[in-house]
């Protein structure tokens, strides 16, 4: 076997993640590798953190990435602040509210299921109900924004409900931070995880979470040992907690580190609500292109995530053909549904550096296109035509 | 607060890891990211198994990077293959062993312990003892390379003993994979994990695992759900499994994997066994050097790592001092010692790219001009002169 460099197309990332990466991200990643315990590496750490408390909007000390994809950052959440026994209630509104449940079953916890349609926001008083029946929850665990079907819930008000019971919330928000408001001290999220290949745009493979003083109390009191080693939030802690006394946990993704160093950076020039409202701008763009060509959203607008469209497939259409044929022809990659979602939703991602006025119309033209070519009756040009009357 | 691009110093790295990165590697986890589910991608995900394949040296068809550092990869070995009840006897000659002990027990094992002196090889009569002590044991593991110590043990004698007596092994293979050999089938081994930070020169972050079938059956036939869903093996197969079916697990670390693939390319260039060959030479000049100088080394001259010299501080020295030396003034990390061995040895890589000519040559001057300045007397130039001759 003699294999050959691996050459990837430049393809324009709209789908459920990862998005685009600007080149200073990925030029960062190619820095020159130095020691995970390098004083100059440490300095860097300490930088990451105060920029993932900006992004987060918190001052919890306890903020930092998880060596490891957004999946076991939630994983972390989980394992750190459940113990076998105790009973959490999880909201599930999609594919992540699934995961959730499976997380604490492995847990050897109680999943109290809370279950919405899929592409419906969480529904406030059934949250409400499962609380006042279940006093004796450890934990309110929900999805911000379901990367699986594009919906956003009241993570503020969802919050507040467990609050009133004393119950700790945690929130999935991988696909939300950067892209949407995300106001953890605000909101009073006890433990929160996100991931770096979303709005951030940022490499796959890291999760930032974040734990508030009540949830630190809960993983230093916890009576049994947190059964993952390697996210074991005491032995973490222990590598990225004070700067002057930094021990050996595990050796750090070091060049992801730069990467994600520099795309909050990014984040930080362009200020976190410029990049809030960007997002929004350019949702209401495709939004607009697509109506014209008669694509109907599948959430209420209310609910719908600026950077997560899921649209319903037009009729007649050949959904996987539009979706390869995007790809090959195209390098235009958008996403498939997920579960029952499968064959019925595209999702059309608008993350990140993804979020940008050339990709909203490079989507629509290419869209288009093939959707002519696959006999539909469009008037051409007429998308482009409403998404730029937004931008005016 | 406003942050400035991180610029990381060109270091040497000759820790125990990460090690130095050629820049083909560094410059392939620049290229673009796709997305995970690529078409493209996956092929270059079947280049990379079969690499993998090669640099174990096994037909395994479980064999794939676990999308988190080589910490979590053994975590994976553990949390796959054990079950609450099950027994597991686990040789301990340094910091390693003792961490899988602590896999072990928060899996709910219990962990027969056969430990050795820090810097010894494992002896093989202590574990022949316990395997005939313990036949109800589910499983053995071992260090084939302890990075704390330099050592390394004989571990197709170490597989030999269990599958004599029907017990699996667990290799940790962290350290010696691609610098010493390491022949998963010829041994026998029924699961092996490394990392992609020390001989394979590749960035930190990913962890390379393989299964055998009878690994495999093990996983399959579970009577509890694999605590950790992030690693449970038979989720994770569903997204590295066969390429024409991928289902979505995570999000794979795309860009860290096209290193892993440009690194394990470079291998393959080489040639495994001129790489084993390659570190040996190198280490026999660093330990001339080094000898000349009057520092001796804590693994006896059988037992000794190629890749990870472990050598006696001198005397009068003040160690913490010439390593920051180093590092400040020579862009050169060389490694403390851990736990017990810390302020008595430091540690010397010669992994992968960093074991090559100039990097021992370069480490004999620094270090020999930091020990002048501490006062040492020492026959200067002589500890090159002696390296070289090794190369003649």
């Amino acid at each position: 076997m003699s294999t050959h460099a691996f050459s990837p197309p430049q393809r324009t990332l709209m789908g459920p993640g990862p998005s685009d990466i600007h080149h200073r991200v990925l030029l960062a990643m190619a820095k020159p590798t130095i020691g995970h315990l390098d004083p100059l590496f440490i300095g860097m750490m300490e930088e990451i953190k105060s920029l993932l408390q900006m992004a987060f909007q918190t001052q919890n000390a306890l903020t930092l990435p998880i060596s490891s994809p957004g999946s076991s950052g939630m994983e972390a959440c989980f394992v750190n602040l459940l113990e076998p026994g105790d009973k959490v209630i999880i909201c599930q509104n999609g594919v992540f509210g699934g995961r959730m449940k499976e997380n604490a079953l492995r847990c050897g916890a109680k999943a109290i299921m809370v279950e919405d349609e899929w592409g419906k926001a969480i529904d406030l008083n059934k949250v409400e109900a499962s609380l006042k029946q279940h006093p004796d929850a450890k934990a309110l665990a929900f999805v911000h924004a379901e990367t699986s079907t594009g919906v956003q819930s009241d993570a503020r008000a969802i919050a507040g409900l467990a609050q009133k019971q004393g119950v700790m919330s945690i929130m999935d928000a991988v696909t939300s931070l950067a892209g949407t408001p995300v106001e953890i001290d605000e909101w009073g999220i006890d433990a929160v995880y996100s991931g770096t290949q979303k709005c951030l745009s940022c490499v796959p493979g890291l999760s930032p979470v974040s734990f508030n003083e009540c949830a630190q109390s809960v993983i230093s009191g916890r009576k049994t040992p947190v059964q993952s080693w390697f996210l074991d939030m005491n032995l973490v802690m222990g590598y990225w907690g004070s700067q002057s006394k930094r021990s050996y946990h595990h050796t750090a993704p070091v060049n992801s580190l730069y990467a994600l160093h520099e795309s909050l950076r990014m984040l930080e020039e362009e200020g976190l609500e410029n990049a809030w409202s960007r997002h929004e701008q350019n949702h209401q763009a495709l939004r607009a292109g697509l109506e014209v060509m008669g694509i109907q959203f599948v959430v209420d607008s209310a609910d719908r995530l600026p950077q997560l469209n899921a649209v319903a497939i037009p009729e007649g259409v050949d959904e996987a053909q539009v979706r390869s044929t995007l790809l090959n022809d195209y390098d235009l990659e958008i996403g498939a549904g997920l579960g029952p979602m499968a064959g019925k939703i595209w999702r059309i991602g608008l993350m990140g550096y993804a979020s940008r006025k050339r990709n909203v119309l490079f989507c629509l033209n290419s869209l288009e296109s093939v959707l002519l070519g696959q006999g539909l009756s469009l008037d051409a040009g007429a998308a482009v035509k409403a998404a730029l009357a937004v931008y005016q």
